[in-house]
């Protein structure tokens, strides 16, 4: 597969990553996704890191811009799902993903975009 | 990445297939799935296959499968995303998916699976 499904839910968008990133994927998602978020009016975006074991500075580095650029779309980040492996992984390599707020699963983390309690 | 995600969204599950298939990986998200009905008391199960441009038998039967899973353990699977090119092949394949629900997005399959209008 050449790129990462964009699912629409509401004023959110959701991202899952599942599959190993590279420049090109990223590129690409990065352009799907502001696109969708200029689109479809989002007001949040929601990455799905659940099935990733590992994180490397790349893909840090990746989720940090994402959120960035949604930042300045006036869409808010919430990366969720992350296993505890990743979290030291991302501190160890001084990528704490400052500006990206996080939440231990979907709901929880469409709870916080929405200011609702969890569904 | 050896197995696919499952999100849970209130009482539905979201499984988005972006990798290609193969028996093993089928097979541990039958397991997965089946499982997280169960625990999670999942009214239903929402498949989004809107990143495969193709699909063969192997995968047309393997979506049949466990939506006939989801059914016995009383959970409805609605099949979101299909591209237009997937609806020509698996009726070609004479997988015409029955029992299973489909819907063309996220948003509508949610709708469809809590009776109430899309976010």
């Amino acid at each position: 597969m050449e790129r990462i499904p964009i699912l629409r839910m509401g004023k959110l968008l959701l991202v899952t990553i599942q599959v190993d990133m590279h420049d090109r994927l990223a590129m690409t998602l990065q352009d799907d996704l502001t696109s969708r978020i200029v689109k479809d009016s989002a007001k949040g975006v929601l990455i799905d890191i659940s099935s990733l074991d590992v994180v490397d500075s790349f893909i840090g580095r990746m989720i940090g811009d994402t959120a960035a650029m949604a930042r300045v779309l006036d869409a808010e980040t919430v990366v969720v799902g992350m296993q505890p492996s990743v979290a030291i992984t991302l501190v160890e390599l001084g990528l704490a993903l400052p500006g990206v707020r996080t939440a231990l699963n979907v709901e929880k983390g469409m709870a916080l975009l929405t200011g609702t309690e969890p569904l």
